[in-house]
Protein backbone atom coordinates (compact mmCIF):
# COMPACT_ATOMS: atom_id res chain seq x y z
CA UNK A 1 0.00 0.00 0.00
CA UNK A 2 1.09 3.50 -1.21
CA UNK A 3 1.74 5.97 1.55
CA UNK A 4 0.38 9.00 -0.49
CA UNK A 5 2.41 12.20 -0.13
CA UNK A 6 0.10 14.89 1.13
CA UNK A 7 -0.47 16.90 4.23
CA UNK A 8 -3.61 17.52 5.38
CA UNK A 9 -6.09 19.98 3.04
CA UNK A 10 -6.83 23.67 5.04
CA UNK A 11 -9.63 22.70 7.42
CA UNK A 12 -12.00 25.44 6.13
CA UNK A 13 -12.22 23.34 2.92
CA UNK A 14 -14.02 20.05 2.42
CA UNK A 15 -12.17 16.53 1.89
CA UNK A 16 -12.61 14.83 -1.98
CA UNK A 17 -12.36 11.26 -1.44
CA UNK A 18 -12.97 9.48 -4.97
CA UNK A 19 -13.08 5.62 -5.28
CA UNK A 20 -12.25 3.97 -8.19
CA UNK A 21 -11.15 0.44 -9.18
CA UNK A 22 -12.74 -2.81 -11.66
CA UNK A 23 -15.97 -3.38 -11.67
CA UNK A 24 -17.38 -6.37 -9.37
CA UNK A 25 -14.87 -4.52 -6.50
CA UNK A 26 -17.84 -3.46 -4.21
CA UNK A 27 -17.06 0.30 -4.98
CA UNK A 28 -20.68 1.17 -4.38
CA UNK A 29 -21.11 -0.62 -1.09
CA UNK A 30 -18.21 0.35 0.13
CA UNK A 31 -18.74 4.25 -0.88
CA UNK A 32 -21.91 4.09 1.50
CA UNK A 33 -20.49 2.41 4.14
CA UNK A 34 -17.44 4.74 3.53
CA UNK A 35 -20.08 7.87 3.85
CA UNK A 36 -21.71 6.58 6.71
CA UNK A 37 -18.76 6.16 8.98
CA UNK A 38 -17.40 9.79 8.54
CA UNK A 39 -21.06 11.22 8.99
CA UNK A 40 -20.67 9.04 12.28
CA UNK A 41 -17.03 11.18 12.65
CA UNK A 42 -19.31 14.24 12.81
CA UNK A 43 -18.45 15.70 9.35
CA UNK A 44 -20.63 16.51 6.68
CA UNK A 45 -20.08 14.24 3.59
CA UNK A 46 -22.23 14.78 0.38
CA UNK A 47 -22.23 11.41 -2.04
CA UNK A 48 -22.39 11.14 -5.49
CA UNK A 49 -21.02 9.03 -8.40
CA UNK A 50 -19.90 9.85 -11.69
CA UNK A 51 -21.29 9.36 -14.16
CA UNK A 52 -24.02 10.78 -12.93
CA UNK A 53 -24.57 13.11 -9.92
CA UNK A 54 -26.45 15.78 -11.65
CA UNK A 55 -30.02 15.59 -14.24
CA UNK A 56 -27.88 16.24 -16.98
CA UNK A 57 -24.93 13.70 -15.78
CA UNK A 58 -27.70 11.12 -15.04
CA UNK A 59 -29.07 11.44 -18.55
CA UNK A 60 -25.55 10.78 -19.96
CA UNK A 61 -24.64 7.80 -17.56
CA UNK A 62 -28.26 6.28 -19.16
CA UNK A 63 -26.66 7.26 -22.67
CA UNK A 64 -23.38 5.66 -21.37
CA UNK A 65 -24.15 2.28 -19.61
CA UNK A 66 -27.44 1.11 -21.55
CA UNK A 67 -26.60 -1.24 -24.21
CA UNK A 68 -28.35 0.63 -26.97
CA UNK A 69 -29.13 0.36 -30.21
CA UNK A 70 -27.11 3.78 -31.03
CA UNK A 71 -23.23 3.03 -31.76
CA UNK A 72 -20.67 4.98 -29.10
CA UNK A 73 -17.05 4.97 -30.54
CA UNK A 74 -14.58 5.21 -28.52
CA UNK A 75 -13.40 9.11 -28.46
CA UNK A 76 -17.14 9.84 -27.99
CA UNK A 77 -17.61 7.30 -24.78
CA UNK A 78 -14.78 9.08 -22.83
CA UNK A 79 -16.16 12.68 -23.53
CA UNK A 80 -19.29 12.19 -22.53
CA UNK A 81 -17.97 10.84 -19.10
CA UNK A 82 -16.43 13.94 -19.26
CA UNK A 83 -19.42 16.31 -19.78
CA UNK A 84 -20.47 14.17 -16.92
CA UNK A 85 -17.97 15.08 -14.98
CA UNK A 86 -17.69 18.59 -15.74
CA UNK A 87 -21.20 19.33 -14.63
CA UNK A 88 -20.64 17.46 -11.07
CA UNK A 89 -17.81 19.61 -10.49
CA UNK A 90 -19.85 22.48 -10.93
CA UNK A 91 -22.64 21.55 -10.08
CA UNK A 92 -21.94 19.81 -6.90
CA UNK A 93 -18.36 18.91 -5.95
CA UNK A 94 -16.65 22.57 -5.88
CA UNK A 95 -20.01 24.39 -4.13
CA UNK A 96 -20.05 21.30 -1.68
CA UNK A 97 -16.26 21.60 -1.12
CA UNK A 98 -16.05 25.71 -0.90
CA UNK A 99 -19.19 25.07 1.98
CA UNK A 100 -17.07 23.24 3.98
CA UNK A 101 -18.36 19.77 3.23
CA UNK A 102 -16.32 16.90 2.55
CA UNK A 103 -17.52 14.81 -0.98
CA UNK A 104 -17.47 10.93 -1.45
CA UNK A 105 -17.53 10.50 -5.14
CA UNK A 106 -18.08 6.70 -6.53
CA UNK A 107 -15.33 6.48 -9.40
CA UNK A 108 -13.67 10.01 -10.65
CA UNK A 109 -11.12 11.04 -13.65
CA UNK A 110 -8.90 8.13 -12.93
CA UNK A 111 -11.29 5.59 -14.49
CA UNK A 112 -11.32 7.31 -18.00
CA UNK A 113 -7.82 7.20 -17.99
CA UNK A 114 -7.51 3.56 -17.17
CA UNK A 115 -10.80 2.56 -19.33
CA UNK A 116 -10.44 4.69 -22.26
CA UNK A 117 -6.94 5.15 -22.02
CA UNK A 118 -4.81 2.22 -20.91
CA UNK A 119 -7.57 -0.70 -21.72
CA UNK A 120 -9.15 0.94 -24.48
CA UNK A 121 -6.21 2.68 -26.51
CA UNK A 122 -6.92 6.30 -26.63
CA UNK A 123 -3.36 8.22 -25.98
CA UNK A 124 -2.73 8.73 -22.45
CA UNK A 125 -2.07 12.49 -23.14
CA UNK A 126 -5.09 13.33 -25.11
CA UNK A 127 -7.48 12.01 -22.33
CA UNK A 128 -5.74 13.90 -19.37
CA UNK A 129 -5.47 17.12 -21.09
CA UNK A 130 -9.12 16.63 -22.14
CA UNK A 131 -9.33 15.57 -17.98
CA UNK A 132 -7.68 18.75 -17.19
CA UNK A 133 -10.38 21.19 -19.16
CA UNK A 134 -13.43 18.98 -17.79
CA UNK A 135 -12.56 19.13 -14.35
CA UNK A 136 -10.86 22.67 -13.89
CA UNK A 137 -7.82 20.76 -12.58
CA UNK A 138 -10.16 19.79 -9.13
CA UNK A 139 -8.12 16.38 -8.37
CA UNK A 140 -9.27 13.72 -4.88
CA UNK A 141 -7.30 14.75 -2.17
CA UNK A 142 -7.06 11.19 -2.01
CA UNK A 143 -7.90 8.28 -4.58
CA UNK A 144 -8.66 5.20 -3.19
CA UNK A 145 -8.75 1.66 -5.96
CA UNK A 146 -10.21 -1.10 -4.92
CA UNK A 147 -8.41 -4.05 -6.40
CA UNK A 148 -9.78 -7.03 -7.62
CA UNK A 149 -8.50 -9.97 -10.06
CA UNK A 150 -10.97 -9.96 -13.32
CA UNK A 151 -11.86 -13.60 -12.04
CA UNK A 152 -13.62 -12.49 -8.91
CA UNK A 153 -14.45 -9.43 -10.19
CA UNK A 154 -16.09 -11.27 -12.99
CA UNK A 155 -17.78 -13.80 -10.67
CA UNK A 156 -19.39 -10.95 -8.82
CA UNK A 157 -20.95 -8.44 -11.31
CA UNK A 158 -24.60 -8.81 -11.42
CA UNK A 159 -26.54 -9.29 -14.62
CA UNK A 160 -27.59 -8.26 -16.69
CA UNK A 161 -24.33 -6.47 -17.25
CA UNK A 162 -24.18 -2.67 -18.45
CA UNK A 163 -22.46 -2.12 -22.04
CA UNK A 164 -18.64 -1.68 -20.06
CA UNK A 165 -19.36 -4.59 -17.96
CA UNK A 166 -20.09 -6.77 -20.90
CA UNK A 167 -16.77 -6.13 -22.58
CA UNK A 168 -14.51 -9.30 -22.91
CA UNK A 169 -12.13 -10.27 -20.18
CA UNK A 170 -9.12 -9.54 -21.71
CA UNK A 171 -10.21 -6.10 -21.45
CA UNK A 172 -11.23 -5.92 -17.76
CA UNK A 173 -7.80 -7.33 -17.64
CA UNK A 174 -5.89 -4.10 -18.89
CA UNK A 175 -8.43 -2.35 -16.89
CA UNK A 176 -7.54 -4.22 -13.62
CA UNK A 177 -3.26 -3.50 -14.73
CA UNK A 178 -4.09 0.53 -15.83
CA UNK A 179 -5.27 1.03 -12.21
CA UNK A 180 -2.40 -0.70 -10.74
CA UNK A 181 0.20 1.02 -13.55
CA UNK A 182 -2.00 4.38 -11.91
CA UNK A 183 -0.39 3.76 -8.48
CA UNK A 184 3.00 5.04 -10.05
CA UNK A 185 1.96 7.97 -12.71
CA UNK A 186 -1.64 9.36 -10.83
CA UNK A 187 -0.24 12.96 -9.62
CA UNK A 188 -2.55 13.01 -6.76
CA UNK A 189 -2.58 10.77 -3.91
CA UNK A 190 -3.66 7.21 -4.32
CA UNK A 191 -3.90 3.78 -2.47
CA UNK A 192 -4.59 0.57 -3.03
CA UNK A 193 -6.96 -1.72 -1.05
CA UNK A 194 -7.45 -5.11 -1.17
CA UNK A 195 -10.59 -5.70 -2.37
CA UNK A 196 -10.58 -9.62 -2.37
CA UNK A 197 -11.73 -10.25 1.22
CA UNK A 198 -14.72 -10.12 2.82
CA UNK A 199 -16.74 -6.35 3.24
CA UNK A 200 -15.90 -5.31 6.58
CA UNK A 201 -11.87 -6.11 6.24
CA UNK A 202 -12.12 -4.22 3.15
CA UNK A 203 -14.31 -0.99 4.97
CA UNK A 204 -12.06 -0.97 7.55
CA UNK A 205 -8.92 -0.68 5.26
CA UNK A 206 -10.52 2.27 3.72
CA UNK A 207 -11.39 3.89 7.09
CA UNK A 208 -7.83 3.59 8.03
CA UNK A 209 -6.69 4.87 4.93
CA UNK A 210 -8.95 7.82 5.26
CA UNK A 211 -8.14 8.14 8.68
CA UNK A 212 -4.56 8.51 7.97
CA UNK A 213 -4.01 10.19 5.06
CA UNK A 214 -6.38 12.95 6.00
CA UNK A 215 -5.74 13.47 9.21
CA UNK A 216 -9.51 12.71 10.91
CA UNK A 217 -8.84 11.72 13.93
CA UNK A 218 -10.94 9.26 16.34
CA UNK A 219 -14.65 9.56 16.69
CA UNK A 220 -15.39 12.24 18.74
CA UNK B 1 -11.67 37.66 -48.52
CA UNK B 2 -8.75 35.60 -47.40
CA UNK B 3 -7.09 33.20 -49.83
CA UNK B 4 -6.95 30.06 -48.19
CA UNK B 5 -3.05 28.71 -48.49
CA UNK B 6 -4.03 25.19 -48.87
CA UNK B 7 -3.07 22.45 -52.42
CA UNK B 8 -6.17 20.64 -53.41
CA UNK B 9 -5.83 17.24 -50.84
CA UNK B 10 -4.85 14.12 -53.01
CA UNK B 11 -7.53 13.28 -55.65
CA UNK B 12 -8.27 10.17 -54.22
CA UNK B 13 -9.95 11.03 -50.70
CA UNK B 14 -13.02 13.46 -50.78
CA UNK B 15 -13.15 16.65 -49.99
CA UNK B 16 -14.52 17.88 -46.40
CA UNK B 17 -16.10 21.67 -46.27
CA UNK B 18 -17.59 23.27 -43.70
CA UNK B 19 -19.90 25.74 -43.13
CA UNK B 20 -19.96 28.02 -39.76
CA UNK B 21 -20.82 31.54 -38.74
CA UNK B 22 -22.89 33.31 -36.06
CA UNK B 23 -26.64 31.81 -35.85
CA UNK B 24 -29.07 33.66 -38.71
CA UNK B 25 -26.52 34.25 -41.31
CA UNK B 26 -28.99 30.97 -43.68
CA UNK B 27 -25.82 28.70 -42.98
CA UNK B 28 -28.34 25.38 -43.13
CA UNK B 29 -29.60 26.62 -46.58
CA UNK B 30 -26.85 27.58 -47.71
CA UNK B 31 -25.04 24.05 -47.08
CA UNK B 32 -27.74 22.28 -48.56
CA UNK B 33 -27.84 24.64 -51.84
CA UNK B 34 -23.80 23.94 -51.74
CA UNK B 35 -24.24 20.27 -51.78
CA UNK B 36 -27.23 20.91 -54.38
CA UNK B 37 -24.21 22.34 -56.45
CA UNK B 38 -21.19 19.87 -55.81
CA UNK B 39 -23.66 17.21 -57.25
CA UNK B 40 -24.65 19.10 -60.51
CA UNK B 41 -20.64 19.12 -60.69
CA UNK B 42 -20.89 14.79 -60.49
CA UNK B 43 -19.20 14.94 -57.14
CA UNK B 44 -20.54 12.17 -54.62
CA UNK B 45 -21.81 14.11 -51.28
CA UNK B 46 -22.26 13.59 -47.75
CA UNK B 47 -24.10 16.15 -45.70
CA UNK B 48 -24.15 16.44 -42.28
CA UNK B 49 -24.80 18.69 -39.37
CA UNK B 50 -22.56 19.30 -36.12
CA UNK B 51 -24.26 18.74 -33.41
CA UNK B 52 -26.41 15.70 -34.58
CA UNK B 53 -25.27 13.76 -37.57
CA UNK B 54 -25.55 10.19 -36.03
CA UNK B 55 -27.74 8.34 -33.50
CA UNK B 56 -26.06 9.44 -30.50
CA UNK B 57 -25.30 12.80 -31.91
CA UNK B 58 -29.05 13.56 -32.83
CA UNK B 59 -29.69 12.73 -28.80
CA UNK B 60 -26.99 15.31 -27.73
CA UNK B 61 -28.12 17.90 -30.23
CA UNK B 62 -31.25 17.79 -28.32
CA UNK B 63 -29.98 17.33 -25.16
CA UNK B 64 -27.97 20.96 -26.03
CA UNK B 65 -30.30 23.07 -27.89
CA UNK B 66 -33.54 22.48 -26.04
CA UNK B 67 -34.39 24.81 -23.09
CA UNK B 68 -34.53 22.05 -20.81
CA UNK B 69 -35.52 21.57 -16.69
CA UNK B 70 -31.47 20.69 -16.42
CA UNK B 71 -28.42 23.52 -16.19
CA UNK B 72 -25.66 22.40 -18.44
CA UNK B 73 -22.69 24.43 -17.17
CA UNK B 74 -19.73 25.52 -20.16
CA UNK B 75 -17.52 23.12 -19.86
CA UNK B 76 -20.23 20.59 -19.98
CA UNK B 77 -21.88 22.17 -23.12
CA UNK B 78 -18.49 22.34 -24.80
CA UNK B 79 -17.57 18.73 -24.13
CA UNK B 80 -20.82 17.23 -25.04
CA UNK B 81 -20.60 19.06 -28.32
CA UNK B 82 -17.39 17.54 -28.65
CA UNK B 83 -18.69 13.66 -28.12
CA UNK B 84 -20.94 14.39 -30.64
CA UNK B 85 -18.75 15.19 -32.76
CA UNK B 86 -16.21 12.80 -32.33
CA UNK B 87 -18.78 10.20 -32.86
CA UNK B 88 -19.62 12.37 -36.07
CA UNK B 89 -15.84 11.65 -37.42
CA UNK B 90 -15.92 8.50 -36.37
CA UNK B 91 -18.91 7.18 -37.72
CA UNK B 92 -19.49 9.13 -41.00
CA UNK B 93 -16.80 11.70 -41.98
CA UNK B 94 -13.62 9.41 -42.02
CA UNK B 95 -15.53 6.81 -43.94
CA UNK B 96 -16.98 8.93 -46.70
CA UNK B 97 -13.74 10.67 -47.33
CA UNK B 98 -11.88 7.28 -47.34
CA UNK B 99 -14.74 5.91 -49.77
CA UNK B 100 -13.44 9.36 -51.91
CA UNK B 101 -16.66 11.24 -50.96
CA UNK B 102 -17.04 14.79 -50.19
CA UNK B 103 -18.66 15.69 -46.89
CA UNK B 104 -20.42 19.15 -46.27
CA UNK B 105 -20.63 20.26 -43.10
CA UNK B 106 -23.56 22.41 -41.51
CA UNK B 107 -20.88 23.45 -38.48
CA UNK B 108 -17.69 22.31 -37.08
CA UNK B 109 -14.74 22.37 -34.21
CA UNK B 110 -14.96 26.49 -34.91
CA UNK B 111 -18.13 26.98 -33.62
CA UNK B 112 -16.69 25.66 -30.27
CA UNK B 113 -13.68 27.54 -29.93
CA UNK B 114 -15.81 30.59 -30.71
CA UNK B 115 -19.23 30.17 -28.67
CA UNK B 116 -17.45 28.37 -25.82
CA UNK B 117 -13.99 30.16 -26.23
CA UNK B 118 -13.91 33.78 -27.28
CA UNK B 119 -18.04 34.33 -26.18
CA UNK B 120 -17.95 32.30 -23.50
CA UNK B 121 -14.43 32.54 -21.37
CA UNK B 122 -13.21 28.97 -21.27
CA UNK B 123 -9.58 29.08 -21.95
CA UNK B 124 -8.84 28.73 -25.96
CA UNK B 125 -6.06 26.77 -25.56
CA UNK B 126 -8.39 23.81 -23.61
CA UNK B 127 -10.87 24.32 -26.11
CA UNK B 128 -8.11 23.27 -28.58
CA UNK B 129 -7.04 20.60 -27.01
CA UNK B 130 -10.40 18.48 -26.50
CA UNK B 131 -11.13 19.38 -30.20
CA UNK B 132 -7.95 17.29 -31.26
CA UNK B 133 -9.17 14.55 -29.01
CA UNK B 134 -12.56 14.31 -30.22
CA UNK B 135 -11.29 15.09 -33.87
CA UNK B 136 -8.08 12.91 -34.13
CA UNK B 137 -6.90 16.44 -35.45
CA UNK B 138 -9.88 15.77 -38.83
CA UNK B 139 -9.89 19.27 -40.00
CA UNK B 140 -11.82 20.39 -42.83
CA UNK B 141 -10.45 21.49 -46.14
CA UNK B 142 -11.86 24.52 -46.06
CA UNK B 143 -14.04 26.52 -43.58
CA UNK B 144 -16.63 28.94 -45.00
CA UNK B 145 -17.64 31.21 -42.33
CA UNK B 146 -21.08 32.99 -43.51
CA UNK B 147 -21.10 36.58 -41.49
CA UNK B 148 -23.47 38.49 -40.40
CA UNK B 149 -23.76 41.29 -38.39
CA UNK B 150 -25.85 40.39 -34.97
CA UNK B 151 -28.76 43.07 -35.50
CA UNK B 152 -29.39 41.27 -39.01
CA UNK B 153 -28.79 37.41 -37.55
CA UNK B 154 -30.97 38.57 -34.58
CA UNK B 155 -34.03 39.83 -36.73
CA UNK B 156 -33.33 36.42 -38.94
CA UNK B 157 -33.54 33.64 -36.49
CA UNK B 158 -36.54 32.04 -36.14
CA UNK B 159 -38.79 31.82 -33.17
CA UNK B 160 -38.89 29.93 -30.86
CA UNK B 161 -35.13 30.36 -30.58
CA UNK B 162 -33.28 27.07 -28.77
CA UNK B 163 -30.73 27.34 -25.50
CA UNK B 164 -28.18 28.71 -27.45
CA UNK B 165 -29.94 31.38 -29.80
CA UNK B 166 -31.65 32.70 -26.93
CA UNK B 167 -28.49 34.04 -25.25
CA UNK B 168 -28.17 37.92 -25.03
CA UNK B 169 -27.13 40.51 -27.94
CA UNK B 170 -23.79 40.86 -25.93
CA UNK B 171 -22.98 37.45 -25.81
CA UNK B 172 -23.60 37.17 -29.92
CA UNK B 173 -21.66 40.09 -30.36
CA UNK B 174 -18.80 38.30 -29.19
CA UNK B 175 -19.68 35.40 -31.38
CA UNK B 176 -19.77 37.65 -34.20
CA UNK B 177 -16.17 39.03 -32.93
CA UNK B 178 -14.50 35.50 -32.30
CA UNK B 179 -15.63 34.10 -35.96
CA UNK B 180 -13.82 37.24 -37.34
CA UNK B 181 -10.95 36.69 -35.38
CA UNK B 182 -10.42 32.47 -36.57
CA UNK B 183 -9.75 34.75 -39.79
CA UNK B 184 -6.58 34.93 -38.45
CA UNK B 185 -5.68 32.47 -35.58
CA UNK B 186 -7.72 29.28 -37.70
CA UNK B 187 -5.33 26.20 -38.07
CA UNK B 188 -6.55 25.74 -41.17
CA UNK B 189 -8.05 27.15 -44.45
CA UNK B 190 -11.18 29.47 -43.81
CA UNK B 191 -12.59 32.04 -46.17
CA UNK B 192 -15.00 35.17 -44.54
CA UNK B 193 -18.38 34.83 -46.85
CA UNK B 194 -20.92 37.99 -46.37
CA UNK B 195 -24.10 36.42 -44.93
CA UNK B 196 -25.77 39.84 -45.54
CA UNK B 197 -26.72 40.50 -48.99
CA UNK B 198 -29.71 38.44 -50.82
CA UNK B 199 -29.83 34.54 -50.55
CA UNK B 200 -28.31 33.46 -54.46
CA UNK B 201 -25.61 35.92 -54.09
CA UNK B 202 -24.35 34.32 -50.70
CA UNK B 203 -24.59 30.45 -52.60
CA UNK B 204 -23.30 32.58 -55.78
CA UNK B 205 -19.98 33.28 -53.28
CA UNK B 206 -20.01 30.15 -51.50
CA UNK B 207 -19.75 28.27 -55.07
CA UNK B 208 -16.77 30.75 -55.92
CA UNK B 209 -14.81 29.86 -53.22
CA UNK B 210 -15.55 25.80 -53.33
CA UNK B 211 -14.11 26.23 -56.82
CA UNK B 212 -10.86 28.23 -56.56
CA UNK B 213 -9.85 26.97 -52.97
CA UNK B 214 -10.46 23.48 -53.53
CA UNK B 215 -9.85 23.17 -57.70
CA UNK B 216 -13.20 22.01 -58.47
CA UNK B 217 -13.21 23.13 -62.44
CA UNK B 218 -16.60 24.07 -64.43
CA UNK B 219 -19.55 21.71 -64.69
CA UNK B 220 -18.44 18.41 -66.75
Amino acid sequence: MTTPATSPPPSKRGLFIALDGPDGGGKTTQAARLVEWLRGRGRDVVACRDPGGTPLGDRLRFLLLERSAWSIGLRAEMLLYMASRAQLVDEVVRPALAAGRDVVSDRYLLANVVYQGHAGGLPLEEVWGVGRAATGELMPDLTLVIDVPPEVASARVARPRDRIEDRPLEYRRRVREGFLLALETYPSPIVLIDGSVDRDTVAAQLQNEVQRALGIGPRP
